[in-house]
């Protein structure tokens, strides 16, 4: 079945395969590669080892933090082995824990079709990420979205929010919102869409953009709380944004709540990206 | 702010308290209390102990076995200590850990208008329970719903299942759906509702009966994916239910996607139940 290595056509033996990534990150210390091994990408490039026989690096489209979700990440990776794609999704699952699926697997070919293209890449070719923050909003906290959701006591005003986070949309200077460790090439970002919704006691914050620095979803949902609980105006969030500076937003908000929900590519790498599978919506 | 312990009049001096807690039973060996500790009843009763600085037993209205979900177990409990309801809640919830919370606090009162009830009692008292089952249907596992749904890949058929539900509603004996370690006096319930809904990928069982037998919602969830993943036909149910042979029936299905939802008391208690909250309905 497998086809050996060809040293000599590695343009044409190497595969590039982009997977689809489901993960609960509660028990992990975020996606990127550590070196005591207790990230996502770690436990993901451990069963993809076991499945394949060989070391596989991965790239992803965007590094989670810890203790944050993703509905739908994606990763590459180049390899010489013929494989079917579904066997990359059930063989890599029966090596990874219960908290880790791969999703989908696709070979992003590098035809005559694509030759006005570059290769295919999980960070470059993403035109556009989209986050959920999901908040649980009662006065009692509830054990069966834990680590799931972020939890506010005080009721929210969604309505104040909502008007609070127009101010976001479009290209802005988002420094105020973003961490020290921010490794961003620059702080401007395209924000396209901010969605707050509001079902019985859950809210749900959908943040779509560019790309985002980091901590910004977290700082930004954060900030909205302030307002949403009456403890900022909503004209607030305009002079922090404006501000450019990091000591004026809220402190950031706590992981459990957010989710990576989906990464947009060009329709011509036909990846069967899934719509964004948030269970309480 | 305590009053002391009034032995010689206890039936004044003793309240009873009724509280309605949720539980990710996903950490606990179920409800009831074992020697080792790691039960619900075990952290529950530790955490009222901490806060009332003294031994509370607590009785149950439906003891859940090991890795299955309360949105709201109802339990009782005397004691001879003045505090308010709330601090019941928040108190005891400080004490408990994050897979557990005391919802509400109602005292049962043994006053002159209830003179023709018995006391209340979390077991005796309940009139009815409603149990959920969450199912996953989708070729691949989601992790984001691990241990807190069952998982199905082979498509089923809702409509198959809502079907062979029929035969299960109204008084019956339930033998062939119940475990050899049932303790209930008779296999003969009263099931006033099957529901099955399809929400996309998640299935949703809802079952609401007098009282259930050991094991008796898996067992009925188990024969009905054998229907719905047309290894069974629609008359099988009935065939199942009616040669009241537990050999007959499909294996105990996984514990997951259990919920207790909601135990139904005479309103003149006057609990402050919930709307059973299922997060993904």
């Amino acid at each position: 079945m497998d086809a050996p290595a060809a040293p000599n056509l590695p343009s044409i033996d190497t595969r590039r395969i982009a997977l689809g990534v489901q993960y609960d990150g509660s028990p992990w210390a975020g996606w990127q590669t550590q070196p005591n091994g207790q990230t996502v990408q770690d436990a993901l490039q451990r069963a993809m080892a076991q499945f394949a026989q060989k070391k596989i690096l991965t790239t992803c489209a965007g590094r989670t933090d810890a203790g944050v979700h993703a509905l739908e990440q994606v990763v590459h990776f180049d390899i010489a082995l013929e494989r079917d794609m579904s066997s990359w999704v059930r063989g890599v699952n029966s090596y990874l824990p219960s908290s880790i699926a791969v999703r989908w697997a696709k070979e992003v070919a590098r035809g005559a079709a694509l030759e006005q293209h570059n290769p295919f890449h999980a960070r470059f070719s993403a035109r556009g990420r989209t986050y959920h923050y999901v908040l649980y909003n009662n006065p009692v906290r509830t054990p069966l979205l834990r680590g799931k959701a972020g939890w506010v006591f005080r009721k929210l005003d969604v309505e104040r929010m909502q008007e609070a986070a127009l101010c976001l949309v479009g290209t802005h200077d988002f420094s105020a919102f973003r961490s020290a460790e921010c490794q961003a090439k620059t702080p401007i970002k395209d924000m396209q869409q901010v969605r707050i919704v509001r079902q019985g006691d859950v809210i749900v914050f959908t943040l779509k953009a560019s790309a985002f620095l980091h901590h910004m979803v977290r700082n930004i949902v954060g900030s909205l709380i302030f307002i949403g609980g009456e403890r900022r105006e909503v004209a607030w969030m305009r002079e922090v944004l404006d501000s450019r500076d990091r000591q004026r937003a809220a402190p950031t908000f706590a992981p459990d709540g957010l989710y990576l929900a989906k990464v947009d590519y060009d329709p011509i790498w036909g990846l069967p990206q899934e719509t964004a599978f948030l269970p309480w919506q």
